[in-house]
């Protein structure tokens, strides 16, 4: 139907015949001309009609937005070069202009800012938008980027069930009713973790997929009911093999979609030294600010606050300098103080050291004068600065004073221009979960301990170390991955460590067992969330950009109307019924 | 782990000191000497111990099946050549070896065909089969193939919803209850068609996903509750754009994957002459038997089965000539008629030829000497020969005499063993369903009719032909498509056609009629069936064999035990409950 396509066409064609098909971005009838700017995915190309083509140009006249034309004509130098745009140079002069279809008008226009529910409900002209279409374009360049680096290195594309058990984090499970099996379901998977094993297991190697994931949770801005990841499995490894294959995998895929040259290597930090300094497993390295800890120096003042603190083996006192943070109002500290008790502080105490040298703190008269300047000269305060101080429960204050600093960072424009990717390793094994008094996987349940030895293990659970290990990119995990526990024993251990029971264990995760039990190789792999890769790539905040056909916060599709209502009918078919509800 | 993989180790490196991981083939004990062979995905090496390491001599002697080894040594070459594997001229002499893993008494041993049961149950030992391994790699070249090709051109592969809105063909889809919106249901998509189309709408031009679809029906050998196919869409396409680029695709992965050169072209037949000729509207034209239509010749008989066919103008007499098929018994001729009579038979007359040209035949009485000379003229009948005949409405016919067609073809050995391609275009666009008293598309509801006006398709909708197109090889429809319709009031008009009234329509499809009505192109696309045609390459017959984790006939997974009962607290939090079992 068309010979070219309407953005690509260029001075080297002047002269030629050429057919298109597009959208009427505009049409406008000027002095006597009409000028219809076409658009396909290519871009976008103007076309003119002259007056002495009458029956054209009464085409041309009646056309509205996003009408969809094929167009004929020939290719011509244009008069006032328009260099906004990549056929700013010609022009086609049409000899035939075909509607393909009329556009009722429309509900919003492609160039006005809608809101976000219209936009949703209607996507597809959302999705027509260029700023869009080159998001889009940037995550099927992310995927297929990929993809070639992994099929190039014998990493073998294979595809595991969408229908499947339930787990035993079964709470975010989406269950399907079985047709074939009155009151049995399918679940449909957080992640394709156990069939990757179970691939290992059975001597695939090197196993990658561009898999679908489903949790029921709540939605927030950054999280969908579906989302995709890179699920990757590798057997015969330790973690440098993993780790050292993704991350050239990283590094690749960001030259190639980005023209951005990542860090080599990329810097490593453990667990406990990311909370130290960062406050936060996912630090922002492009944020030059680190936490300091006081608690020594903090021991012999009169503020109960930090002496408790500082006398508690789990405690912490942390300071955060800000630079050029004296210029801060009262008001603004309030403010600090408010989004730092989000994330669990109680209060924020500070030193501020005006450009003068002038002190003010509200700290200050619970110190003796050389402890308070030695405190000051620990943390770096010079004049012009501030700096903030946190105490309490370790995880609590690395937390808030962590939250603290990304936002005293974006506040102040200290977040570099930059791509800074980390390693985080030697994550603890387990979460001691005080409501439900045990503990709980902080990878998942089939991480590998650092110690072989399972008497070690249960004899130091609360310290023990993991194989696990997370990618972070300004801030954002983007990789999650582990080496497995490829033994029965100490799968079975490490269950019983988590309060999941012999029977449960085998009701649940029995074929994963017996799977460890017929040779299985060492193996360990890592998922990257393609979602989150895919908005960094295309810069923006929202994966919702990123995902071609999003649901909202509500889990709702706006365009399709799902989820919906069902005949009762068909749910007796799959022997379900909605449940009445709570009378209270 | 490993310096090399132990199928790949060959006489270059004789001299070498290598370590490798994999598993205990076997392991023998012969004349003092140690053998094993040692297996990962490449292959089998063959490992010796000599006794004199006496500590690696007790690990070597102490090995079971599928012990997960390490295995370090020098590679040298071997005394007795083995020319059944790769590495069969090399062996490594162990100078460590490492039990990674012990295996316990496996199940089933993978050199043993176990039942289909046991082999589901202990999949992950079923896969390490070299010859699953082999199919397994099969499917993943054929994907591996299509997206180069694919994304060499400029398709875009693009993800759609697994979460989305129930269908019309609703009694087939997967229904997923919504935890916040209670009485409400997410549906897996039985295939992304609608998301496509509003893809082009959206202005994606070329899209494409290996996109997994759910289809909830009774299991049969060839069907599974998810499958994979190639999705496809274009946009500013007819027919032949569509089917000239996909034809060229699936002759280049035929090529890159099996070394096969296909037919250029393909040859094309419409549906109204693969029925004529060969009863199906996926002929297998490895068969080179044709029905031939003799309803003419048989009017003057006085065999009423016949003439009431031949009188009938939806009715149909047709020949099917089996060569050398004189030799086959009164016991063979009735199981063919009992063959025939699975689809739809009353009865099968045949007449046959002897070596020496007499003829036997239970219709010769009703025919007049010339007439049934004439008749086995027509036929081609030389001696030897046997032809069946099959009279009655002629759908019915032409699906019982194809089927025959095939069983006469397999059993006499006349399936040549080549790759025969066709397209079969023409469809037409109803079918009329007696039961529903009401037209069903052939294709889906989506499919755009021959001609373009809307009163002409509502005069003659009994007789309509549609833009559906299926691409068939060796008998199985591996691919399915159309141009859609792309104008609201057709779409309008096709919907009302099939019974669906304004209403039901604007519920469940009014995002499409709406994004038809703001500037939709001219579109079409086809579906591959990647399931099918990994199992065509991989030469099996079974779709199980090259997906790696099936289900049963009975929508199980015998490995994982999915589907299963859920406790009923985990289903009150999505507000359903098992509906009681009727009493009656």
């Amino acid at each position: 139907m068309r010979t070219h396509f309407c953005g690509l066409i260029d001075e080297a064609m002047i002269g030629q015949t050429v057919t298109l098909c597009g959208w009427t971005d505009v049409a406008r009838n000027l002095g006597g001309l009409c000028f219809i700017d076409l658009r396909d995915h290519e871009g976008i190309v103007q076309v003119l009609v002259e007056p002495d083509q009458a029956e054209v140009f009464a085409v041309a006249a009646s056309l509205g937005y996003e009408d969809v034309l094929q167009v004929e004509g020939v290719v011509r130098a244009r008069h006032s070069v328009n260099d906004k745009i990549k056929t700013g140079k010609v022009e086609i002069l049409a000899s035939r202009i075909t509607i393909l279809n009329k556009a009722a008008p429309l509900p919003f226009h492609a160039h006005e800012n809608a809101g976000e529910e219209t936009r949703l409900k209607y996507r597809y002209l959302d999705l027509r938008r260029p700023e869009m279409q080159r998001m889009q374009r940037t995550r099927i360049q992310l995927v297929q980027s990929l993809r070639r680096w992994l099929d190039a290195r014998g990493f073998q594309d294979i595809e595991t069930p969408i229908l499947t058990k339930a787990t035993p984090e079964g709470a975010r499970d989406f269950l399907v009713p079985a047709r074939m099996h009155p009151g049995e379901f399918y679940a449909l998977p957080q992640s394709p973790q156990l069939f990757k094993q179970i691939l290992m297991v059975a001597g695939f190697d090197r196993y990658y997929q561009i898999a679908r994931c489903f949790r029921d949770e709540a939605l927030r801005a950054d999280r969908q009911l579906e989302f995709t990841q890179l699920d990757m499995e590798f057997a015969f490894v330790r973690e440098r093999d993993v780790q050292d294959t993704v991350e050239g995998m990283i590094r690749t895929i960001f030259k190639e979609v980005m023209e951005v040259d990542l860090a080599d290597p990329f810097p490593r930090l453990t667990w406990a030294e990311a909370m130290r300094r960062y406050g936060s497993d996912k630090p922002d390295l492009r944020i030059d600010l680190e936490l300091v800890d006081v608690a020594e120096l903090v021991t012999n003042s009169e503020f109960k606050v930090f002496t408790d603190a500082a006398a508690n083996p789990d405690g912490r006192v942390a300071a955060l300098r800000v630079p050029k943070g004296a210029a801060l109002s009262r008001k603004q500290i309030d403010d600090y103080a408010a989004h730092a008790a989000k994330y669990g502080a109680k209060g924020l105490a500070y030193i501020k050291r005006g450009d003068n040298g002038e002190v003010t703190s509200p700290i200050a008269k619970f110190f003796a004068e050389d402890a308070f300047a030695a405190l000051m000269q620990a943390v770096g305060l010079e004049n012009g600065d501030l700096v903030f101080f946190g105490a309490g429960d370790y995880k609590v204050v690395s937390d808030f004073m962590g939250a603290l600093r990304l936002k005293v960072g974006k506040d102040n424009g200290l977040v570099q221009d930059a791509w800074k990717p980390l390693w985080v390793t030697d994550f603890p094994m387990f979460e001691w979960d005080a409501e439900a008094q045990r503990y709980v996987a902080l990878h998942h349940p089939f991480t590998a301990p650092a110690v072989d030895d399972i008497d070690d293990l249960r004899a130091h659970a609360k310290t023990a170390v993991s194989r696990g290990y997370d990618m972070v990119l300004n801030g954002n995990e983007i990789g999650g991955g582990s080496i497995r526990i490829h033994r029965p024993e100490m799968q079975s251990a490490v269950f019983e460590l988590l309060g999941i029971g012999a029977e449960e264990a085998e009701a649940k995760f029995g074929f994963l067992l017996d799977a460890l039990k017929y040779g299985a190789p060492p193996h360990g792999g890592i998922a990257f969330g393609i979602d989150r890769i895919a908005a960094l790539m295309a810069g923006t905040e929202s994966i919702r950009d990123v995902i071609p056909f999003p649901k909202t916060t509500t889990a709702q599709c706006l365009m399709t109307g799902a989820p919906s209502p069902i005949p009762d009918a068909q749910l007796a078919e799959v022997h379900i019924q909605v449940r009445p509800k709570k009378q209270d």
